[in-house]
């Protein structure tokens, strides 16, 4: 990703060691000084993630202590950031954590795509470009709309309806939401229901990230049994861990379009899988971020 | 409702005088010391926005200046919750600067029912109970399930769609929402249809709260022009502001079942308002927090 | 205010919208970026104190995560100076937490005027010019010295005493002072004593701030009781609230010399009124920090 | 004054190694573990200032670091009071300074007596408690008015204008001020001057400190000029440095009444000094805070 | 371990769910309330460091949240230590990063045994304990000394050189120093020498970790090269990995002193190997923090 | 040594007036703003230890007041550094304290040399440059090593031992230590040996500082019970307090190689000694930093 982005910018990227030692423990030296300027450490944190995080947060303090005048952690997934708020007692709030440890690490700002949720932006004290894939995945969606019979967009979660508004809203087609719900006292036993009509249409389910992609099979097999016909899956994070490359496989789904903002390696990337790149959007906001430019115009905001 | 919280728990409240001086600065003197006690300063802050923070402000400050052993903020109500995330650029994210402000002033934790987000509490740093009068409003509703015809379960935001499910889960009845959309390319304009199926039933709607409601009275009229008998609206905070009260009569609803969160002034009371009493949680719950005892375990959690 | 500097500089303001919504909430939303940029607040706190301070906060808030490259309010008249200190038991030092408030919302420098005392520079733990008008008053009176019979300075509160010797030894006049003190066990009655001579002396009152009048109203009767001829009257900031501008009518003053630091509505200026603009001295002091050249220079120091 | 207050209290003093070594670093050892106890660090910060100052810190990380329940700092006279404020350009705030160190070393409390500025306590974020040595002096003053003839009360510094006006009501006796003003262009010499009336009166002269007694001798002066008959001299804080004991010794005063806030080496006690113990009040006001009574309650506030 | 504690104790430990997501995302929930509670976190961080890093910074947290009245992490084994400096340009400091991390997660206090460099202490700002295994492992010693023909002292690594001289001067014996040098230019080999005398004597090597054993087993070889008879090992944390335990294996020494700061699996553990347990050191030291009893006073000091 | 440094950089020093008041405290006055510069403050704090400290905190504040862009303490001495870890219960971390105060007073980086531990970095927040005179002193020894016969480099303190192999392994010449060890329970009386060969060869003892210079003279004497030859002294901070220089005038070194970190009155420089200026590395780093280039290739690290 950081590679993608040097060449989009035309830039070279910092060198440093980065070794792991025996027992565990991360090192890093930087190559050159990077005194004095203005530093963006390029870091996802999908794919071992206690390792990735603290990667990140030791190149950040290595930086501020070789007096970097300033530095922007930019972080195309974070990691923890369902863990947003305690809906039950006696649970952590750990996307905090991970905003405060960042901070303190030295990072003076953030830039991350597609947070969970957009109110993680308030635990940070930094100022930070929280951008959005839904540009990206609704133009592509909307650019083969024609190629779709009579489509509507389904969400499989709730407390994403109001994002699957946006995405119905831009291509102008109607909204179906899949419910889930407890069956009697038992906890974990699930019924689903389709609010919303998908019957003789096919179906675009749309989400922010797939992890097991437990649900999304699930949705899949419920549209079907509902009447929808063709079904696509788009979502900005392919976190895919798991059985989820199996389940994806299995669920025929017409298209999946995403980003890379975790990296797919070859063995689970899908032939109908599209993957598009957030370098582009990242290298701009970057380029006008260090020049002092707006970034909100980017989006014509 | 402080009054009525010191009833409960049969305590008397420490006296204070709040002055405002001819230029509008407010002024504090506590009656006796709270030197080494455990205080909770209840604020809500809904009507006289600014004045009301402000006074919550002086009087965490005036009490932690004076020794307090430990100070809790209870606010039934927390002003500028819904200013919880940029999503548009160049705005700001006031309910963090609103956290910020308490635990400046001397807070060590907080009390709180309904965030707008879960997540704002998230944006403070110090611990605190955030309540919920769902409880309340839907054993309210599921007493009087009987009454009501073939009853559904209406959310008129999908960003609510979630919290929606759980009273229509508890209720055990189906769930609707309603959908407002641009027209065109006209930012105000916004054309409101139902996903799912109100026709022919009793609609509940539910939400966090109802400001000047005018939302609410064009979801009335939405889910009645789609076939809907009658209507009832249960929500946790009355801010009821401008015409709000005007509107709400003009709606006819069949009861309008909220809580004392804010306080609701004589003449705005309608007589199928049904009002209920948030202060016994807030009392147990502060009982709880000053003997350690478990704040979690009230709620079978 | 900001207008007349902005004119001064010869730089346009950048626009913002403000909106006040329904439930009194404030939300601002700027028209272009300040990326980069160092960026002046200004804001005076005298009018609708509370919501002109959340205004203020949230403002800097915006600016702070719009990444504004330095941040500086620029607050003519601070609201709150008044309570600097306890000087009682159990009472707030509510200065202070509106100079934590202002950090805490993003401001990295401050400029003011005036502060009720100078200590209150010591609350902010970032920078700050903390300008006087007194300059600006003390010249003016001193070019209009010839047209005095015998004059004298007089201050009506012993706490402004040194402020008001600085007045009489650059003017090279006498000094006299009023001196309330409780009577009896009465604490409210007050009676007003003159020390130093003020007889067949034209008087010149001097203070920081006026508010309601009352005080300045006593003192121009007392300083007529003891002899003096004409009255004239001269402080930094026009908070006039309540009777205040009514009284100074009755009070029959030959001048009464003030500043813009709080703005005075057409239907408040009385013809007797000389008000002179800090808007210059506020420009010039934001140009230099702007460069990084002398503000103390400005003024000889 | 540690060994004092313990008296009073009954209570015995913790032991405590101090060492200077050889490159003049403090080092210090407690004698017994402070764990989980309420800790009173009491040190003065008069006579060599700056060691004074270290020897509170250290002493305060160190019990911090032992993990104190709750610390303390008793001072009762602060070093660097007078540096509170920039009254002109380029000047530190040193008072400032001094409230940061103490509370970043660990003080979670203070107490001190008769603050040069009362805002000082503003510089600190901590619960303090600001006393004053007034009600003693002035009762000691008032018990013996009937000696006196026509007595008046004069302050030497225009800053303590205000607190002199205290003495004079509480004592029913009237007020007049000694101004100082500079002469021509020449910066350091000043001319004295009398405001208000001190013929064949006894003279009190009120002040917070006595430091070289240089203003004080001259006021001596100036009030027998003026046609005073006897001088009596009250202040807090003894600092008495450089020549003041001699200054004192030739004014020739009827009496000197003060406190030992400042401890006052046998060599510099004159016949006519009268040392009133501050022990007591410090003592009762730990007393107080240690048990979580009131301490404005003391003083019938 | 926290089983073996709480055993000590005789009390029982408090239950919590933790799940690793399959994202690797970790939670946790508290099994009951902590509210008001003095809660002790036992967690080392030697295998899986990130993970248990994170388990140890959520269990923080979760219990801050929760309203826990104390909170101290106890950390047998802190990772990252040994990156405690900046020996070289451009590197981190990373054992302080996990210092202000622990702060952050809400630790108040920290307990830990056998730090890397004494100085780590200075990273945290809040207090803690921090032990040694030093009395347990010499006093083991100490009680063997009768089988040991002539005993040496010995360290491989020169930065412990005065720790060595507590055990030598604690048993009474001599000491010798192993120095590595760098042959030449090239940067990686190095020769080994001794200074002072290992002939003919049976050699105890001391050290604070073994992590792979590479110096360890080297120095056994040198030490035998110049004439050491019997050859033990001493050292407080097994953290023993990859090749450590085969090396160890081989080196043939005649007993492996340790302790449990790391937990040695089953399939680690040599016959020769002594393992003292810590757990009764660290319940004391809990008992006597919760007790508010000295620490110090355990190891009479 | 400012002098020296602004001598070198070609640049002139800002003027500051620096009082000390008869009642002890400093006050600053600066002759120039500093508004917008990058400002370095050079201060040792060897000598007068606490007036130094406190000068240059009062410097920096004054500094940041005054809007500063970047503020450097220079500080080629740190006091306290010896306090660095609590070795025994109940005592400070006194070089926490002073870092905590450097910060808290405004500086934004640091430059210091020979830290007694490395691990004092970690004590700040702050970035930076921790230099060495090591390169300095080796060098010189090096270009003299022809004259000295077999030399051995010895270090009298075991924390040294690994400082003292870098500049055996530089000069390329053996290395032995000077053990003191406790005799019985006398916890004062030291016994001194040798690890190592000194017999026949010239000494060249090395240390960080030399303080009263008791331990040297001590280990002077044990190298030549042992049967060296000439005796050389080489280290960083000359801080020579109390007896010092009596005792290496009898200790008659054939030579004493020291720097400037401290300065050394003339009265105190003897014959042998050689004192090579730090003040070219400081400026070199200074100008580097100011530049935003790299301080490690200096060190071609």
């Amino acid at each position: 990703m950081a590679q993608e982005i040097a060449q989009y910018l035309d830039v070279s990227l910092a060198g440093r060691d980065l070794l792991t030692f025996s027992n565990e423990n991360l090192f890093c030296k930087l190559h050159s000084s990077a005194r004095g300027q203005d530093v963006y450490v390029v870091q996802t944190t999908a794919i071992n993630v206690h390792e990735s995080l603290m990667e990140l947060l030791i190149m950040l303090q290595t930086l501020k202590l070789d007096s970097a005048a300033r530095l922007t952690a930019v972080i195309p997934y974070l990691c923890y950031a369902r863990s947003d708020k305690k809906d039950q007692p006696r649970v952590p709030i750990t996307a905090r954590l991970i905003a405060d440890m960042i901070q303190s690490a030295g990072a003076e700002r953030y830039i991350t795509i597609d947070l969970h949720a957009g109110q993680i932006q308030g635990f940070f004290s930094i100022p930070g470009d929280s951008l959005t894939a839904f540009h990206m995945l609704s133009d592509y969606l909307l650019a083969r709309k024609d190629e779709m019979y009579n489509p509507v967009v389904v969400t499989t979660d709730l407390g994403f309806a109001k994002k699957g508004r946006n995405f119905a809203e831009k291509l102008d087609v109607p909204l179906a939401f899949i419910e889930k719900r407890r069956i009697g006292n038992k906890d974990k036993a699930k019924a689903m229901t389709i609010i919303g009509d998908v019957k003789n249409r096919d179906v675009i389910i749309v989400d922010d990230e797939v992890d097991t992609a437990g649900s999304i099979t699930q949705a899949v097999e419920v549209v079907r049994d509902f009447g929808a016909r063709d079904v696509r899956l788009s979502f900005t994070h392919p976190v895919l861990s798991g059985p989820a490359v199996e389940r994806l496989k299995k669920a025929q789904l017409t298209e999946i379009i995403t980003t890379n903002t975790v990296p797919i390696p070859e063995h689970k990337r899908l032939p109908n899988m599209t993957i598009l790149s957030v370098a582009p959007l990242l290298a701009e906001v970057m380029l006008r971020a260090h020049e002092g430019r707006s970034v909100g115009e980017l989006f014509h905001e």
